[in-house]
């Protein structure tokens, strides 16, 4: 398969540490040093509409897709799914469209999925969007994660690669460990914490973390995984041109520098500037890294990372 | 691919129409005569738990499966997705787990897309569980719907069939109307309606639908894909031995036989004693099917139905 058309939202509103800094009462300083994030967007239009202008821009002048995937992490609302808004604010009608969830994972999840339906010519042309308003679900009681989370949405369209083409995907893993299920949570929004019931609080609607927790699997996991990839595909670091990491933080970035090895240069970071933008964080890495041309035909790049539940995966991808 | 594994479960807790009659201020005749609803099932235990007890079910005595599906309509929280939660419960760990969302066709899509993902070799057991409890959801002052919803659960395994077997995934479709959209939805539970925004009512976190407005789309869109199923594979009527539909109401069951023009006993209808069980209601009605003996094997069956959005999808299967 191949990447035939990329789009991205950054919503226009820049929020500053500085700013969010008295909202959670640190400084920004702390702010800085804790989660790496500088500067987040936070978007005024919601995430339907957030995913369309990257869908549409991902289509461009050429025909509609043959399947829409949502892959984000919260959705618009409970039902529908949030494909089916970004299908109406495109002006688009009869294409089928579902959502593949995993949380910050779920791109990557949703691009080895559609890969296989691409595979085995069930479609031939997928639109993946994933579109995420994290700054919606911030918790001021909760410094750290409050001052992590961004808003964006980035959308890639896949199709089927010519036979003397080496687009593909490489290799791709995942593992869930559910010991990690209360690590990070929106505990509510379904039939858990339901808002009709009296003991839900308002904080039960929240996003909540464990940063410590998460780290502490996620590290060891992450570069299990990153070894395992190596070793399966017999290939070294050297041979990855780029690492396309979720954005879960400062610190979470710079492990794959740090612990995993790869070259600084080798690694996008795009936390300091737009914070952690759920599963949208790693196509607006990728479409970025196109666009600036850190991603050229032939390279090959990892994206990878870590989701709530607590799951990690890879997918290794010739562009 | 086979289905080699099924489990079900249905809450023990029986509400008759005589009982709900009163909460929505109706006759027992009328709920009847509008939903086709007798009984439904109210559970006491989540979705997670529902989930569980049915995914056990299907694993049996055999090894576990190398990923787990979530196919349910309405999630039990917003972060992680209930995969994590039903792995969780059953005492696994490590096996990759995700969620596909398109509210009631959410088991029909996953079950395509794992037959995919056996096709091309990336997993060799899946389970896919559907668990849904609607029942926490109900709007009293909606009759229509309230009187409509039940809850329950089921689980499949799918694995890779022999090649001198005929078990296989013969024909699969599925469109959107995103006109649609507004005629069924839960509003709440995303950046939508956020439970802190004073604006927020508490209708907007239950169910609600437009049921004369769906019917009218289904009822035309339903019966095009049936043709079109039947032209494309080259089968008549008579050469499918079980329709298994989405139990939306009773109305909707009956849609099949009189406008459709299928025999009433190939028709399965679970609806006047189940209600609705979002997108548990068909894999639930297939599990019951292949216990009761009504499904054989080699027997090609339809599994067929209609999701908020407004989706269509069927599967056209030989077990």
């Amino acid at each position: 398969m191949k990447i035939t058309g990329t789009g991205i939202y950054i919503p226009p509103v820049i929020q500053t540490s500085e700013e969010i800094a008295p909202l959670i009462n640190k400084t920004p300083e702390w702010i800085i040093k804790k989660s790496g994030v500088k500067e987040r967007r936070v978007s005024n239009i919601d995430v339907d509409e957030m995913g369309a202008i990257a869908g549409l821009e991902a289509i461009g002048d050429n025909s509609p897709p043959d399947l829409i995937i949502n892959a984000s992490g919260v959705p618009k609302q409970t039902i529908p799914d949030t494909s089916i808004f970004y299908q109406k604010e495109m002006g688009l009608n009869g294409i089928p469209s579902f959502s593949i969830h995993c949380t910050c994972l779920s791109f990557i999840t949703a691009f080895h999925t559609a890969s296989s339906l691409i595979q085995s010519n069930v479609y031939n042309k997928i639109l993946i969007i994933s579109s995420d308003r994290g700054t919606r679900g911030r918790n001021f009681n909760e410094p750290e994660s409050a001052s992590l989370l961004g808003d964006g949405a980035a959308a890639i369209i896949l199709e089927p690669s010519s036979k003397n083409n080496s687009n593909r995907l490489i290799y791709y893993k995942m593992n869930t460990w559910p010991e990690g299920a209360h690590l990070t949570e929106v505990r509510g929004g379904g039939t858990n914490k339901h808002p009709q019931d009296s003991e839900t609080t308002a904080d039960d609607n929240l996003f909540t973390m464990d940063g410590p927790g998460i780290y502490k699997i996620a590290r060891k996991q992450v570069y299990r995984l990153m070894l395992n990839t190596l070793k399966s595909t017999q290939l070294k670091k050297e041979d990855i041109d780029l690492i396309i990491p979720h954005q879960a933080s400062g610190k979470a970035v710079e492990a794959y520098i740090e612990v995993g090895g790869f070259d600084r240069h080798k690694v996008v970071n795009d936390v300091t500037y737009f914070g952690n933008c759920v599963a949208a964080s790693v196509p607006m890495a990728l479409v970025k890294s196109i666009r600036e041309k850190k991603l050229k035909r032939k390279n090959k790049f990892l994206l990878i990372g870590t989701g709530a539940g607590l799951s990690a995966a890879c997918a290794l991808v010739e562009y």
